[in-house]
């Protein structure tokens, strides 16, 4: 029976899923593919370490060259993320002949168009269906269900920890801070959750979707990005209130007038839309396409064995090619060429906005006043009653009919400045 | 430029969305696959017919020789549907080294196992992504992303039709007769709704999904299955009022004692279910396998464009392998072994249980020994206070605890025997 021989580099926690995987369903593997996949090799940093699955001590090394230097790999595996060493041992796999499979969404975001390049140059295949959205079938979507179509939106809650905050938040009540260490005890957040809740790890993620969808060089791109910091426990009893839950999406446009807009930011959503009701970790990623309308796809977005399930696939995909001789093949359908980035100044979109006021007489007035002449019309208002006579501030809340980005923004850094305004005012944009 | 020739046996609503899809997006196409796709032949009944689009007279015949004996053609696109003569044409496409692109659900369904198995003779391969749920990129998700994965459970909103016609009635409380005639008004649903409705075309399709999660040959298999023609605006309210949503499910499982099961009937499905949020004539796939967990898959489940954007994609791919000098390694990887298809006696599931009776004194004693002695156990029970004091009959509706459906059978087909049960009694099944 043909081989495949497979390296992978690092072993934690989406690689011994791989393992368990590759294990698991041997049998069915080796049927789907007729050929047997042998795990020659796994690169990790520190041999002697514990690990959750046993690969045997022949196949692991700490020393890059028994993984590169040898050429008879056929596929590796990259799963230990970051962009360095990472991205120079995906170009040895490249120059060696190798086809790569990874998970790995900074390098993807920074170089991505450029390592496609180099794949295609090389005649070999680059497949990163890990990257997004964990074992959710989104890059494949794009790359193939929709390569006869034409996609103009893509919005994706594709950052689980933030999802699962969120959720939780809308569901207990509880702060942000509260919920954050809550999803840390249950392995739902890292230790540092910068990435995650600051929307950097859903900015990567957008960059990836956007670079499939529009066929756009996107390498490096600064993506207009917002976490869910800000948010507490009052803006989600506002959601609730008018029937909205309060997601963070990853959404990328094709524009009319050309080019591509990106941007990352919590958004309310109506509770009827079917991306509301993803809850906890999962992730979901709503495609919007000429021919096809509207595609939703949802799973779990992390962990171990959802993305092994998508890296293995991937494997499955690319050795097949191998196989039947047309490595390269999968890859080189994908075409990627320079695109213009828009800001989000010209965004129009309904907003939420919560001033946070001491209740002096005409502040409403004042606000209300500095909207309209920015040109930004208001849908409704909340003022609730204070409870007593004291000095705490109170909530207003506006629902602005549909605005421009730049419009409500330069009204708000005026109003921010007014000596009535006691906490920073709370922006979620509205999506319809 | 290198040319993949192209036939397509059928010009109806699918047809022409796949020849726009080709004209529009010719430059995309031509730079994914680095080849031209040409149309060779359109193989139609009537080539004097008034048409959607324009193929070209020397494209349009009526003579199957035209397309099947000069031997010059790459992929066949089978969208006639129906059995006769399309399995024919398959073969005889197969023959001459053609690879196929079909969307016909009720040939896959009785004789799918059977294709794949002389496509994989011929070295050609046979793609049907648009054979179920239109757009919905869910065949390439059970056959790629998850092949290195175990599939146990599919349940789907696999016909659209259906789906409208439940959501509306939900909506607007009114009746089936109305609301399908509604669906006809509005091109959602065919002259004859039967198969629609019926749930035979949902029966196709969840054979077709079996076939590829479970790797199982299910050629024309019976499928238990059950209509909504029944389903009376009584029930939607009952849903509604204990957090329900009425939908038209096909489910398929792994069963753990070996074998398979595949069912389609209505059920009852929890509000906070994504899936409950799937309105209208959307369709949608749940997936749970054993690594990725639940997976949703969601699009237009019919209509010209989707349809025909999951044609092209698959005629892409399939055009991508052939250029690779690869045909046919698409399919060698369906692999298909004999299943034992079990009934559905043993299926546990909550249930719920409307009863039309005469309020006579002692019927709901009656009713809930009946159940009791079938060791069907109810968890509540709802009978409203009837408005006169006439003789018209009134509904008592039960939800019982998980039991065994042949139980359940059992105790229903007993007591509808009984002189005060004035209507046969509505089961629907709820899925947790």
């Amino acid at each position: 029976m043909k081989k495949i021989k497979i390296a992978m580099l690092g072993c934690g926690v989406v690689g011994s899923g791989v393992v368990r995987l590759l294990r698991d369903n041997r049998e069915s593997i080796r049927h789907k593919l007729g050929a047997e996949i042998e795990l020659a090799r796994v690169l990790v940093r520190d041999v002697g370490r514990d690990r959750d699955v046993d690969v045997g001590p022949d196949v692991l090394t700490d020393r890059e060259d028994d993984v590169f230097s040898s050429g008879d790999i056929d596929v590796v595996l990259e799963l230990m993320g970051g962009v360095d060493p990472a991205r120079a041992y995906i170009e040895r796999a490249f120059e060696g002949g190798a086809s790569v499979v990874t998970a790995n969404k900074m390098l993807l975001a920074t170089s991505g168009a450029a390592l496609l390049r180099k794949a295609v140059g090389r005649g070999v295949d680059l497949a990163f269906e890990a990257s997004v959205g964990g074992g959710m079938p989104v890059v494949r979507t794009l790359h193939q269900t929709l390569a006869g179509d034409r996609v103009s939106t893509i919005r994706g809650i594709v950052n689980g920890t933030t999802n699962y905050v969120l959720s939780t938040m809308a569901d207990t009540g509880a702060g942000f801070d509260e919920t954050v260490k809550r999803a840390q005890e249950l392995g739902y957040a890292e230790a540092d959750p910068t990435l995650d809740v600051g929307g950097g790890d859903a900015a990567h993620k957008t960059v990836i979707l956007a670079m499939l969808a529009f066929g756009a060089d996107l390498d490096g791109v600064k993506v207009f990005t917002e976490g869910i910091e800000e948010i507490e426990p009052e803006d989600h009893a506002m959601a609730e209130r008018y029937g909205f839950v309060i997601k963070h999406l990853g959404i990328a446009e094709r524009l009319d007038v050309g080019g591509v807009r990106l941007r990352v930011h919590p958004v309310l959503v109506s509770k009827r839309d079917t991306i509301a009701n993803v809850d906890g970790a999962l992730n979901a990623v709503e495609i919007e396409s000429r021919g096809l309308g509207p595609c939703l796809l949802s799973a779990q977005g992390a962990g171990s064995l959802p993305t092994a399930v998508s890296v293995v696939g991937d494997l499955i995909d690319v050795a097949r090619a191998r196989l039947a001789g047309a490595g390269g093949s999968l890859t080189r359908g994908i075409q990627l060429e320079p695109a213009r980035v828009a800001g989000v100044d010209d965004v129009r979109t309904r907003y939420y906005l919560r001033f946070r006021v001491y209740d002096r007489p005409g502040v409403l007035g004042r606000i209300a006043v500095a909207l309209s002449e920015a040109g930004v019309s208001v849908e409704r208002v909340l003022q609730e009653a204070r409870g007593g006579a004291d000095e705490s501030p109170v909530d207003i809340v506006l629902f602005t009919h549909e605005a421009r980005e730049a419009d409500v923004r330069r009204t708000l850094d005026f109003l921010g400045k007014s000596d009535f305004v006691a906490a920073p005012v709370r922006v979620l944009r509205v999506v319809a």
